[in-house]
């Protein structure tokens, strides 16, 4: 059930409600102007699925959507390339202290990430325990061992500790998520 | 000014409006699904980029966006992962019989497809002149010789004919673009 989140993080992006202080998806999209910016990478996060139901245009240019729906999605918000390299991953926030609800992540992704990984690229998932913060990167591979040798609803977060590479906030960039990925893939 | 075409598209995406025939989005939409189904690429098309300005929930599993305009793209379309290599392309349609306007491809999705090639991915575009049920996938590299030596508005048929690998269309899969990229790049 990730529409409560998929519905603030959407609005967030798209109307300025004031300061509400930074979330994990404005971090990665600062990070990855700058990836972008700097020719380091070229990562971007997908537009939100919707289903469209209605529109009006009272012409061409002005079309407006006025009855539309949020999707499940069928992949994970974000991928691009970065040295020649497919990169995919699902970002996450929990304000949850001991552990991260799979629920957070559709099944649907995390077959996704298994195709990816099955096809050569790199696949991985960021997790911020927004309540301790603290933000991790997970291996898709760690994430698949986890699912298929647990039968349980979340992740602890000692898994993370000892499976996953925390990062750091900077300032620029904000979260340097391609830096672990040198450390483990290239 | 893409957004008639957008709109068509995202209508036709979203709303049976009855058979109207198929058309190249519907093609590549089946084409990459059978390439998903048979384990041979991971490609998706790209939700289409909105601004979402009300979204109404009664609750909060149904929301509703109620105002929402459509967001000219910062990327192509389509993007995916195959036999290990970054893939990326735009694709359009034009009833032209002579020529592809390049005002169907915003100056940025070109600039995007650069550094998409540049950081060693795959990068094409796919063009159908409707009118003349012919179907051309262009490598960026020839799309961008054509644009940096000609100050023209559009590529004339004989360009694609001359620069582009034609592809037939079949039944599974429809449009089996995977193929003349094997042809060019692997």
């Amino acid at each position: 059930m990730n529409y409560p989140n998929g519905l603030r993080k959407n609005i967030n992006n798209t109307i300025n409600y004031g300061n509400r202080g930074m979330n994990l998806e404005e971090d990665l999209n600062i990070t990855n102007k700058y990836y972008l910016d700097n020719d380091i990478a070229v990562i971007y996060k997908k537009p939100t699925p919707i289903t469209i139901n209605h529109v009006d245009y009272p012409n061409r240019k002005d079309a407006v959507i006025t009855n539309a729906k949020f999707k499940i999605p069928s992949t994970t918000d974000y991928n691009g390339i970065y040295k020649g390299k497919y990169i995919d991953f699902e970002a996450k926030e929990t304000a949850n202290k001991t552990s991260f609800p799979l629920a957070n992540i559709h099944m649907h992704q995390i077959e996704h990430l298994r195709k990816i990984v099955k096809h050569g690229g790199i696949g991985f998932i960021i997790v911020s325990f927004s309540s301790l913060n603290r933000i991790f990167l997970l291996d898709a591979e760690k994430l698949f061992e986890f699912i298929d040798n647990n039968n349980r609803k979340s992740i602890p977060l000692e898994y993370f500790i000892s499976n996953a590479k925390e990062m750091k906030i900077s300032l620029r960039p904000r979260i340097d998520y391609l830096k672990y990925i040198d450390w483990r893939f290239l």
